[in-house]
C-alpha cells in the first residue's frame, strides 16, 4: 500500500490551506473530503467580507479559489467519508479507514471542521427541505415574497435574516434573549432593514405543516405566552457542532472539539488538528487557513524526526 | 484628546487584519504607520504564492489589496513613528507617544513586525544603496545583465536568487552551510536554473569597491579558503529583527519578541501583539493575519469588561 507522508482530512479552508502549504513543502500529500466539493461551511456563506484581500467576496467563490489554489499546486484528492483511524504509536504509520477504501500516511491533519446544529423541534426533521433549512444562501432564492423565520442570534443568524429581507415579504428572527450575540455592525444593518421583525425572548417549539410549512409555534421563555406565526420558511441558525466522531477514543477531545493548541499537535504523535475542529478561540476562515499552515508546519518537523 | 477604543501601532498584514477585524467590529480604531505605505515586509516580497485564495501574487500587490480592504470599511491611519508607550495599568487609557504626536486608547495592538538583519561586515552600510541591497524585488532592476550575490539560505534567500537569475547574467549564493533551510519546492526551482552558483559552506567576510560594489570577499567555514568573487551586487537575506525597541520594558519579551500566546495577549492588560513582533513558530502572512482577527477579538473582551 502506498504509504503518504500526509492525509489531510477535510477540505474546508483549513484543509485547503495544509494542502497549500503541503504541496510546497513537496510531502507525498493526500486530502480526503466527503463531499463532492471542497469548501466546507464556506459555501454555504453568502458573503464573506472578512478574510484579508477578499473583501466582499461571496462564500462558494471563496471556496472555490481556495480548491483552485490547492489543485494549480497539484494537490490529490479523493472522495469518501473517513470512518475511523487506527494508530500504532509515535513513528508508525497512522491507517485511515474510509468507507471506500483505507488509506495510510506517517502523518494526519484533521481538518474536519463542523457542521450545523439542529433545533430539535417537532417538524423540523419531517420538513427538512419542505420550508425548513441550514443554509440561507442555498435556498433563499425559493422564498421570494415570502414569509420566513430565522431562529438563532448570532453572525450566521443575523447575515442570514440580512440576505433573506432582500427577497422575502418579511422575515422574523426569532431569539432566546434580549440581545444578540452578534457583531455590533452586523446589528445595525439587520435593525435597518423594514421588513425584518425582532421576536425577543422566545423559542421555537415546532415547526408546523403537512408537506409544507406553514407555520411556526414560539414561546416566550418570560412570560409563557405561545402563538403560531404564520409563514412559509424556517431557517435554522443555532449553532455547530464539531465533525470529530471518527476521532473519539483516538485523541484527546473536549465538548467534542479536538484538544490542540496553535501548534495544532493532538494529544497523538504525527496526528494534528486544524480549523473548526480544534478547540479555540475564534473560529473564522482567517484562522482555519492559518491552522492549516501551522499544522503542516508541525508535520514537517515531526516527519524529520521519524 | 480624542481617546480611541483601539490603537493598532503598524500596518503589515497582522495590522491591515486587525484594523478589518476593528471596523467591522465597530471600535473607533486609529492605525499608525511610520512608512509611508501599509503592508510591511510584504511589499518587498516578488512573488507570494502561499496565502490561500491568491496564488502567486505580488507581495506589493497583496500589501495593497490588504490596504484597500481597511480603507473600504472605512479604517482610519495616521503617519507616525511610535516611540514609546504610558500605560498606568488595568482599565486606565494607554499614551502612545509619537514623533508628531501623543495619542490615547483604551486598547493598542502591537503589530510592529520585524525588519531585514545585517550581515556585519566591512563595506556593508558604506556601500548600502550603492550595491548593497536587502530587497531585491525593489532592486534587483538595476542589475540587469550583471553579476550579483545573495547571502542567506531561507525562502527568502532562495526567492530573491531565482529571481535575480530573471535579470542578472550570473548569480551566487552564498550559504554558510551544506544546505539550504528553504521550502524543497523553492530548492528544486533554484538548482534548475543555469545561471545560479551555489557557494556552500561559506561566509561573506567583506563588500568590496569605492563608489560601487566591486567585489565580495568569502570564506569557506570548512577549509579556511578565501576567495574575492568580481561582481556589481550583493543582496542580504539572513532573517529578521523584530520592531519591539519602543516597547522594551512595557511588556515581557523573549530575545525582542513580544510574548503572548494565540490569543494575542501580553503581560500587560489591554496591550495585544499580533504577527512577526509576537513570539510564536511560524511567521507568514497568513498567521499574521489570524493573529489580527485574534488579537481584535480579545480586545473586544478586553473593553467589555472596562
Amino acid at each position: 500500500m502506498n504509504i503518504y507522508d500526509l492525509i489531510i482530512i477535510g477540505s474546508g479552508p483549513a484543509g485547503l490551506a495544509a494542502a497549500i502549504y503541503a504541496q510546497r513543502a513537496k510531502l507525498n500529500t493526500l486530502v480526503i473530503e466527503k463531499a463532492m466539493v471542497s469548501g466546507g461551511q464556506v459555501l454555504n456563506t453568502y458573503e464573506v467580507d472578512n478574510y484579508p484581500g477578499l473583501p466582499g467576496i461571496g462564500g462558494y467563490d471563496l471556496g472555490m479559489k481556495f480548491r483552485e489554489h490547492a489543485d494549480k499546486l497539484g494537490a490529490v484528492f479523493a472522495e469518501d467519508e473517513v470512518v475511523r483511524i487506527e494508530d500504532e504509536g509515535e513513528g508508525s504509520a497512522k491507517r485511515v479507514i474510509g468507507q471506500d477504501k483505507t488509506y495510510e500516511a506517517r502523518a494526519l491533519i484533521l481538518a474536519t471542521g463542523a457542521h450545523h446544529r439542529l433545533l430539535g423541534v417537532p417538524g423540523e426533521q419531517e420538513l427538512s427541505g419542505a420550508g425548513v433549512s441550514y443554509c440561507a444562501t442555498c435556498d433563499g432564492a425559493f422564498f421570494r415574497n415570502k414569509v420566513t423565520a430565522v431562529v438563532g442570534g448570532g453572525d450566521v443568524a443575523v447575515e442570514d435574516a440580512i440576505f433573506l429581507a432582500r427577497m422575502c415579504s418579511k422575515v422574523y428572527v426569532i431569539h432566546r434573549r434580549d440581545q444578540l450575540r452578534a457583531a455590533r455592525s452586523l446589528q445595525e444593518k439587520l435593525f435597518s432593514l423594514d421588513n425584518v421583525e425582532m421576536i425577543w425572548d422566545s423559542v421555537a417549539e415546532e415547526i408546523c405543516g403537512e408537506e409544507q410549512v406553514n407555520g411556526l409555534k414560539i414561546a416566550n421563555v418570560k412570560t409563557g405566552e405561545k402563538k403560531t406565526l404564520s409563514l412559509q420558511g424556517v431557517f435554522i441558525a443555532v449553532g455547530i457542532t464539531p465533525e470529530s466522531q471518527a476521532f473519539e477514543g483516538l485523541v484527546d477531545m473536549e465538548q467534542g472539539y479536538i484538544k490542540a493548541g496553535e501548534d495544532c499537535a493532538t494529544s497523538v504523535p504525527g496526528i494534528f488538528a486544524a480549523g473548526d475542529v480544534r478547540k479555540k478561540n475564534l473560529r473564522q476562515i482567517i484562522t482555519a487557513a492559518a491552522d492549516g499552515a501551522n499544522a503542516v508546519t508541525s508535520v514537517e518537523h515531526y516527519l524529520m524526526k521519524h
